[in-house]
């Protein structure tokens, strides 16, 4: 059997463990919390810092292949792997260039690839010679995620909120779509294409709303997002799960967002939504297997279950027997022991032809389910 | 967290954990082999004999829940922890019924439900007394599973073939049609029962060579089969997952073949086919979550990956690839290192609305791929 590591034991590696059970393969995971999602559910658990060198090195010098959770791993030692022969998915030359926004930018610009206009900021005080930039997003270069590492730049006033750090500042482009597509590349770099998904934001906390799939959009904004995003992902020369993030607007321009080199929330659908889901598909390319089929079994929806705000300590799934009543709903919980506000607890997947039941469900979900403290 | 207990590490153990992973519980496995399918797949693993009152007892005293995936367990154990408190799914009543073939044979007449004619006999030469009774089957009371324990005795000349051990002899009836229905049972008593499921046998090994759900039967015989699988699980009084065995004849008579009080191969195609799997539906049962949906999504068939004969040592899964390269049909193996004849090493289900579409991939499935040993 081939041995496998994954960097990082949150609800990815927990879903990704869980559809390892479907193939033979002995799993490695390397997390520094014994109690994380995923830890329980490996052959082999190891405590560790992801993002240190020795820990990650010797993490992976005896195994087959090695994939992330999480882009801020030490991206040396697993160079130093990979040199070895260990494969990574994603490989170093892509991490590289997704894990940092400022190389990701410059990706995409020098791969003619559309996306917002930017400029770089190596500091604060960088802000102040761009005001005519603004209304503009501020996005740390290195360490975000969940909507952390992002700040709103309005106006001269905000500047103090920017970061002081390498960043990037994105001028702001009006969004009529949050779109994103998961890209699929094996081992010989052949791809295949995901669905796309339409993700419907909440603007104060910057977490996924709800997600509905196959998008409703026209032919015209489809066939654009799918261009940019096979383009974007095959200039990565790289197997491995890739989320492409694109908005579009009310002229139906297409622009890349962001790139997630990994299994993502966008893709959890894909479990009961799809004949082979983002996870199934990476153990495929991992496994050497052929890619599967992304196409749609049936549409969905899905809600993410998130820690409510005032709310902190041990976790309390209220709402919840009313939500697994409901017919067409799949319930995942991500066992996490704690709930905070804005944290990421489960989602819930809906199944259904009629698009009308997707959005009365999602809404009956929101209010019937809370994630709150005990 | 609930702590809940599963006593034996094989095929069925490793796919109720992979179920357990969309809830928030702790979950405990026994098994005498620490490479068990299951064993990784748990927070605690103990290496223990589940047929062993001290191993069983040690395991679950500070449980809430214990289950099983095989009958064949140390029962005075379970008995002693039922008394303590902790609740036993099947409970300990309904599986001393079950796991004797005599008793369950007594337990449909009692009960008045549909059964083949029996004789109980002692030893081999009680088969003496019993020849007009030929052609039977002769079924050895406990410790029988995957065809192991059952002999076809078709004349006088067969008996030498029969078991030296408390057995029940059964009439052999005209068999048109083997049927399965799987019924959950809440821990208010409250039923759920899943589509009916036909399916056909290799009568060599006697080990399933495909199924289909749902079955496609005369309406008079669903009924029936529906009837009589309700009122046999209702009789046993018992919380779980139980999968009823049926034959029906040529003239739509109905009769029960046998129970099994955990989850079963015949319901394996409800991870994909049905809203509620039986592995999500028993962790609801246990958790005390509502019962879930048993409706079909897409009418499914499922084969069977067995050694061939002739094959034992490390396994090798033969035309793997070709199978993964079709488009509505899931892949799951069981992860043992070694293939013998006949040993269950996973099973593969296809989706479809078109039946002749599931009955031409079952006979790709079955030409293209074999388990051999490398």
């Amino acid at each position: 059997m081939k041995k496998i590591g994954i960097l990082g034991g949150g609800q990815l590696g927990r879903m990704l463990l869980q559809s390892a059970i479907n193939y033979p393969v002995e799993t490695y995971l390397m997390e520094n919390d014994a109690w994380a999602p995923a830890a329980h559910l490996c052959h082999h658990f190891s405590l560790g810092d992801i993002t240190s060198f020795d820990d990650v090195y010797q993490f992976g010098k005896d195994l087959h292949a090695i994939t992330i959770e999480i882009e801020n791993v030490n991206i040396e030692a697993l160079e130093a792997l990979e040199k070895k022969g260990i494969k990574i998915f994603p490989n170093t030359t892509a991490l590289r260039i997704v894990k940092n926004k400022i190389r990701q930018k410059q990706f995409y610009q020098q791969n003619q690839i559309p996306t917002s206009e930017f400029v770089i900021t190596e500091n604060r005080s960088d802000l102040m010679q761009h005001e005519g930039f603004f209304p503009a997003v501020h996005k740390l270069a290195e360490g975000g995620y969940d909507g952390k590492g992002v700040h709103i730049i309005q106006n001269k006033i905000d500047i103090e909120k920017g970061f002081d750090a390498p960043a990037v500042l994105e001028k702001k482009v009006p969004i009529l779509r949050e779109l994103s597509i998961i890209v699929a590349v094996n081992q010989q770099l052949e791809t295949v294409i995901y669905p796309p998904v339409e993700m419907v934001f909440d603007n104060y906390l910057n977490l996924l709303n709800y997600q509905i799939c196959p998008a409703n959009i026209p032919e015209k904004v489809l066939w654009k997002a799918e261009a940019i995003a096979l383009t974007a992902v095959k200039n990565l020369h790289s197997p491995g799960i890739f989320a492409v993030e694109l908005f579009s607007d009310i002229d139906d321009n297409v622009l890349i967002n962001e790139i997630a080199p990994r299994v993502h929330n966008s893709g959890h659908h894909s479990i009961e939504g799809n004949y082979s889901s983002q996870f199934d598909m990476l153990w495929r390319i991992m496994l050497g297997y052929p890619l599967g089929n992304t196409d749609t079994i049936i549409p969905s929806a899905l809600v993410n279950l998130v820690g409510v705000s005032n709310h902190q300590g041990k976790v309390r799934y209220k709402g919840l027997e009313d939500v697994l009543k409901m017919d067409n709903v799949f319930v995942h919980l991500y066992g996490k022991a704690e709930t905070k506000p804005g944290r990421k607890m489960g989602h819930v997947t809906i199944l259904s032809n009629e698009k009308q039941e997707l959005l009365h469900k999602v809404n009956q979900i929101k209010s019937l389910l809370t994630i709150v403290s005990e």
